[in-house]
This record gives structure tokens, C-alpha cells and sequence, in this order.
């Protein structure tokens, strides 16, 4: 019951050349004729075998993207802006999701090189994977999205930059009359990325006369104890509170904290989330713009696979290109 | 540069025999035996080769996972449980989006088939895949999962039973004095899922005496005319809503309708999001169980990979597994 390439040719009544380059995206065919070919293997059932293309073109059209958690709606975001542009560009993505979890990632990355895929993004988590570190050696593509891994400085990198956001936010609360501003770096304070935002907290707070700013490392575990934490701060004279991250900020949003309180204290989070529109009043937020950060990655990484294709536009000789964040007022600040 | 099975044999002090078994998770290897022959094929960089292996054992251990759009969150809850469960069982998940497109499904499809995975999990969306009624005629395993394609009849399905958390919700609504309830059944009411939950409102309101049941079937494309629609509902005399589609009920709570009518009437909505506990007053929700869903659809799955395996409990001759939905009160209904 296996259909050849020739069963393809007839049924679309053309050469097995022009089949072959079609379903190859090889030569100058035209894509009403790639359509044409395409339906016929479809109809037919016809199976490219891996094995045979990947004798014939060095390229799977396969891409992988490795998340730490799909739940968390940023990666979930993220995951869609990725493989909408790899769609564009004519390759599957095919998403792989660690928890978090060392031997998954494993796991994750053995798939991708027996398969024969053509590159992967990572959105590196944990301990560095022996496994990615034999790909680099291999020279497999490899692009790391949202955050650096430390201990492989040579990788490029798609990441943003928090100065932009955090000064709009420190700006808009000075505006407003805040003078003592708390930041809450969140559990993963220690992570290369978490560290960089609160320095661009203490940065900012610095450069504004008359602002204090205090740096918050616990009390956020569990929903209750950020409603207590909240009462807590803003009895010390507290009059805005900045999240590093959100899911701390949902926490603290997740119950009265006593009286109108919550409808008084303007809150700013990092990461773009719907429910942040949806409560009253409004959390403000440092957007990442994680869809623009996603199609970067994926340009970077077919720079990187296509021969004669261009890095994408501000990529530096460093190998690392940073979007801006970007500061949207809502609620108290709007 | 490539580093065989002796070398890792070598590396492990072991035979290749038992590197091999202990690789293909075949033969009686013990746990900690297994763990330093992965060590050592790790250190050494050793890829096992995807055609060698699927020469020497049927199965690939990677399956497919494949779902409409993974910005809803309901969707990411599922992948989330699925792939968690492959892991466990020893499989890795390779999540494919389709966007809701059709050519994305196909080249979805026809990536799972030509790097030889196992099976495949589809929440079908569209119209019906050629490509998967080829995989599907050559007896390629394939389980729906959420909601049957009704062309294919004869494909094994998880999805949940609206009726006993709709009746539970509709006891509820009554017990708190409601007479007349609207339900939403949302953009996709002809598709089989949405029309199920509009029959199990109509035969609840039915079965209740004094109440009236109305069928809403347009007024929320936007958050605006969704705050109208309501305003408007509310001043027919409806006294509770009942949202068939989570996002539609997401529209709805995005606005104030006037003054404090939002803290006065109860909603209820299918699927368990997180932001429904966020807002005030809670929405309450049917629940699909979600997570127990997409673990029962692994384990269908696996009953037709691996020979000898059991379908799970409470699977019909009709290879169709139903999830109970559950009502979980809150706000207003709590």
C-alpha cells in the first residue's frame, strides 16, 4: 500500500522532478503548483520518508521549542507567537514542555536529534542539560529565548530589557505621588533575569529624589499570606508595590486585603496578563511584548538554519538582541 | 565525531547487550542499571539513531499531542495533563498548535508520521483532515480528546458529560431564588460540544417548574456589546446567566454593566479558569475536569501502543470514555 513519489506525479499530472522539488521546496515552483502537488500527496496519502529527505535536502522543516511550563499564560504566549512564525516561515514547530524537570528536557532534546529536526528555541530552566551542551558541540542550532543559561554565554539570545518599563512605571508613580515603593523580585529572586529587573528597581529608585524603595523577599507562598503581607507593607507606609513576577502579583489580587485598601494602592506587574485587565481596579504592567520576542527568536533561528538568510535587525556582535519593555498604565495610573 | 554503542558500553563498564536493552527499555535492566547507562550515553554524547531503533522496536516512544489554540487556557491545562502523563508512562509529547487551520494540521500530521511516532492525541477542530484519515486508515493510533469529529465515529474518545454539572448548577441557581436563567452557548453553537451544553439547559429548565430558560445566541463579539447585551438581559428580567463557552463569560465580566448590577447576579461558566476566582464576585463554573480528561486520554492512547495494556476503566464498546462535569459554586451561588 505504499505511494511513491511517481503515484504523486501522475495524480497531479506532472514530472517527478517538479513533485520532488515541490514537496521539497527546492527550484522555482510556483506555489499554485506546490498547492497542486501538495493535494495530490494529501489525496493520495503520500508519506514523505525522513530518512529519504533527509538524504536528499539537509533540512526537516521541523523546528523544536522547548517551554518550562505551559500554564504559566506567558509561555503559553509565547509558544503561539513562536510557532505561528515558524508556519509562516514553512516549518512545524513541534513544542516540548519540561516543568521544569532536568531528565524531561532530556528526554525532549534526544527526541529532537533522533528525529533529525532542524534547530530549536529554548527557554532555558534549571540546571544546564548535558544534552543541549552535546548539540552545541555538534554546532546544532540553538537559540534561547526569554533568558540567558549562564553557563553558555556563546548562545544566541532573544531576551528584553526591564530599564525601559521600570523607569516609565517609577515615573508614573512619582507622578501620582507615590514615596515609598515596594518591589516584590519573586521566588526565583536569584535567576539571572528576576536579578536584572530589581536592579533596574533599585537603579531607578536611586535616580528619583525623595523616592524609597524596598525590596520584598518573601510572604508572597500562598494567597493568604500575600493578603497579609500586603496589609503589612502598606502599614509601614508603603504606597505602591512593583512585581518582578506575576504570578506573585495574582497572589496579592486574589483576596481584600481590609477594607477599600486594594482600591487605593496602584500595583504594577511584570508580564502582560488578561486577568489584569479584568479586576477592579486594573493592575498596570511591564509588558515584555513577548509576541515580538517569540518572532524574533524564530528569525534569529532561521538565520541560523537557511544559508543566505539575514539575523534580524538589531542583533548585536554579541549574538543577543533585546526588545524593550514597554509600560502600560491602567487603573490607578491610567 | 560519532560515538557508537561500544563506546558507551565502554563508558559504563557493561556489555552492549545490556547498554541496548537497557536504551530500548527492553529485557530486565534494573532501575539504577538503567540510570548509569544513561549517564554514560549522556556524557558521551551518544544518539541513538531513530531508523536503527525503529528497526530493532516497533515503538518510537514520542507521541503526539495536538490542540486548536494554546492561549486558552483550557487548552493548556490539557496539555499540561497529557504531557505529564506521557512523561510517567516513558513517552515524550510532541505538541503541535493548528492555529484552527487546516493546512497546519496537515503539516502537523504529516511530520508525527514521517518521524515515526507512536500515536498521536487530537481535540479536532474544522474540518476533517485528509492526512488523518490516511494515518487513521492504516491503523496509525489516533484518540480525540474534548470532543468527537463527528465524520469519524469510530475513533476512541475522552470527553466530559455536560448534563450533571448543568443540572447541579441549575438546582443551585433555583435554590438561590432564580425564575428566569439566559444561556450563552457561544460563536461555535452548531459545533457538537456547545450544542450538547444547550441541550442539557434546555432539558434542566424543562424539567424545573417556574423556571424559564431564553437561548442567547449573539451580542458577545466584543467586551462593550458584551456589557450591553447584558445590561440589556438584565432588564428583561433574567436573573442568572449561564455562559457555554468560558471566553464569552470572560467578555462579560470585563466591564461594569451600571452601578453594582455585576455584584448582583450570578454567573456561572463552563470551564474551571483561574481567572474566575480572581474577580469579584466569583464566577462560579461546570468544571470539565480537565486534568482527569486529558490523563484518561493518555491511557487510551497507550491501551493501543503498547500490546497487553489495559483501556482504561469505565471505556464503552463504543470507545468512548465520559468525564462527569462538576458544578463548583462560588460568589454569589457559594
Amino acid at each position: 500500500m505504499s505511494v511513491t513519489i511517481s503515484d504523486v506525479a501522475k495524480q497531479a499530472g506532472m514530472s517527478v522532478s517538479t513533485v520532488s522539488q515541490a514537496l521539497n521546496d527546492k527550484g522555482r515552483i510556483s506555489p499554485p503548483t506546490k498547492d497542486r502537488v501538495r493535494r495530490a500527496a494529501m489525496e493520495l496519502g503520500y508519506i514523505p520518508d525522513s530518512r529519504a529527505r533527509s538524504m536528499r535536502s539537509s533540512r526537516s522543516h521541523a523546528v523544536g521549542l522547548l517551554v518550562p511550563d505551559i500554564r504559566n499564560p506567558y509561555f503559553s504566549e509565547l509558544v503561539y507567537a513562536v510557532q505561528d512564525q515558524l508556519y509562516s516561515a514553512g516549518y512545524a514547530p513541534l513544542i516540548g514542555v519540561s516543568s521544569c524537570r532536568a531528565s524531561r528536557q532530556e528526554d525532549y532534546y534526544r527526541i529532537l536529534l533522533s528525529r533529525h529536526m532542524d534547530g530549536v528555541l529554548v527557554v532555558p530552566d534549571g540546571p544546564t542539560s548535558p544534552m543541549l551542551r552535546t548539540m552545541l558541540a555538534r554546532e546544532f542550532p540553538v537559540v534561547f529565548v526569554d533568558r540567558p543559561d549562564r553557563t553558555l554565554p556563546g548562545v544566541p539570545l532573544v531576551d528584553s530589557d526591564p530599564v525601559p518599563g521600570m523607569e516609565a512605571a517609577l515615573d508614573a508613580l512619582v507622578a501620582r505621588g507615590s514615596r515609598r515603593v515596594a518591589f516584590v523580585p519573586g521566588p526565583e529572586s536569584r535567576s539571572y533575569t528576576f536579578r536584572e529587573r530589581e536592579q533596574a528597581f533599585l537603579d531607578g529608585v536611586d535616580a528619583r529624589q525623595g523616592l524609597t524603595g524596598l525590596v520584598v523577599r518573601q510572604g508572597f507562598e500562598d494567597r493568604p499570606r500575600a493578603a497579609a503581607t500586603m496589609r503589612h507593607l502598606l502599614g509601614q507606609g508603603v504606597d505602591a508595590v512593583i512585581f518582578g513576577y506575576s504570578a506573585d502579583a495574582i497572589k496579592a489580587v486574589a483576596m481584600e486585603w481590609e477594607g477599600d485598601l486594594r482600591s487605593r494602592v496602584p500595583l504594577v506587574s511584570f508580564d502582560d496578563l488578561e486577568v489584569f485587565q479584568l479586576i477592579s481596579p486594573q493592575v498596570s504592567v511591564i509588558s515584555q511584548q513577548v509576541d515580538r520576542m517569540g518572532r524574533q527568536g524564530v528569525d534569529m533561528l532561521l538565520s541560523m538554519i537557511e544559508p543566505g538568510r539575514q539575523a534580524p535587525e538589531g542583533m548585536g556582535v554579541d549574538r543577543r538582541l533585546r526588545t524593550q519593555t514597554l509600560f502600560v498604565p491602567r487603573g490607578l495610573l491610567a
